[in-house]
């Protein structure tokens, strides 16, 4: 049978999503805790965006396969389910920067990575030293000037549709960049932070960073809000744009289709995107 | 002259407010930070709301009495005030889990301590396992069951006013624990964690995190909503309310009067609550 899990973490002290041999990493850290969950020797889990060193999630999902009679020794407490059952045995087990918000039965079909259509970051900056705040230190850029946030939805709004994000991604050998940018709008949330929402079908790597380094650019002054567009148009990594810190980008939400669709969509992004970054 | 400091800090990694000898104490940081920035041999000062150990603070506020000549020193960009100058250059000094949001010339009879006559308070509760969320857990409780907050809200309503809360108060020789409730309401933020907006007048030691403590009692069902208005009628410390976590807890803002109400409220306070907690 299929699980699938829905993850929120701390990216701080994580180096990144993907395993690698002897470094702390969100899915080494997980799969070891389901390992002990399951008491089987190993478990291997699939994830909808491999996030960088210091990157957060609100709403990762990720799934896995196990066999059904591997979920009876999760003993629940009266009246849980068994997957309630499970996502409260991993809590017990996973150290404190990492969470199982939901464990469900995944729906035929359904594939974490594959079946996604859509991926929403945000990536936060406090932008005036009266908005710097400790607690929240951990997610938010602190940024010297204050920024025009009409000066970067101007910008932002030029870099929407299907597009060639060349200019905004890390090259990778095969890979394509072509990506369809859904949403990119800053607001204000209510403590006065500025927001960047960002949402597209898949991002490449670094797109997310690269994109709010070429904004923050507009925002503070520093360049007019033609230069988006303009930066696009190059496609080709523009070394003028800079890779803002992963601390402030949080993975927020992750879009899947209903029902049919799941196994639908699965099968066109296995074909398309088999060696694409999420 | 009289300054006065605006202050955030995340309490995770502090003995509480109050200078202690080899503890690491916000105030202690804060003094050591204002000697170098000042050039002078020690500073004493002065605040609202002397946080416990563990306890946060986004509207800390402090006073201190300084030689106008130790400003001359900080150095500031073009275009900063003084003030701004001094600010920024703290800021520098200080670590990352105390920050100081501004800084001002005091206005005359200012005392961040007396002249206060409201403190707020927010205590955080996430009450579900999809609500827990580690880039919050250094500020936020999670607890094992939901909860009922109109329950907790008609509870709290039979608290508010001036009142003896001796039931909520941690006892200290010749303290008072009259105080004067002001507003006690739980809502759900927009990610739906509980909130607790208290304020008060003053508030005694361990009062908002007793008060709480019974309010949990009520929100998960293991009292009635009127034991909260027994608990207080029985103007004793009383074993079965609970004292919760500090980490939840953050003291969010403090509230001055106008003008020449300043020093006439310092005057009262300083008569009736020498001997007081805040």
């Amino acid at each position: 049978m299929r699980i699938r899990l829905d993850l929120s973490y701390d990216g701080t002290d994580f180096k990144g999503w993907a395993v690698q041999p002897s470094l702390r990493t969100v899915q080494g850290t997980l799969e070891e805790a389901l390992a002990t969950a399951l008491r089987v020797p190993s478990v291997r889990v699939v994830c909808a965006g491999r996030t960088d060193t210091g990157v957060h999630a609100r709403g990762q999902v990720v799934h896995l396969d196990i066999a059904p009679e591997s979920l009876t020794g999760s003993s629940g407490r009266r009246g849980d389910s068994p997957m309630e059952a499970l996502a409260r045995r991993l809590n017990g087990i996973l150290p404190p920067d990492v969470h199982v918000r939901r464990a469900l039965e995944a729906p035929a079909g359904f594939d974490a990575r594959f079946s996604a259509t859509w991926r929403r970051y945000a990536y936060r900056v406090a932008d005036d030293p009266a908005l710097v705040d400790p607690l929240v230190r951990s997610h938010v850029l602190a940024w010297p000037k204050p920024l025009d946030l009409d000066a970067m939805n101007t910008a932002s709004r030029a870099l929407l549709g299907l597009r060639d994000f060349a200019s905004f991604c890390r090259r990778r050998e095969g890979a394509t960049t072509v990506r369809t940018l859904t949403e990119l709008e800053w607001t204000r949330d209510e403590t006065g932070i500025a927001v960047a929402r960002v949402v597209a079908d898949a991002f490449c790597h670094s797109m997310v960073r690269s994109l709010v380094g070429c904004l923050l650019a507009v925002g503070d002054g520093r360049r007019p809000p033609e230069w988006a567009a303009e930066t696009l148009a190059g496609r080709r990594r523009n070394p003028a744009v800079t890779v803002v810190h992963a601390h402030g980008l949080t993975l927020e939400e992750v879009g899947y289709p209903e029902g049919a669709e799941l196994a639908a969509q699965a099968e066109r992004a296995r074909n398309t995107r088999e060696a694409m970054d999420d």
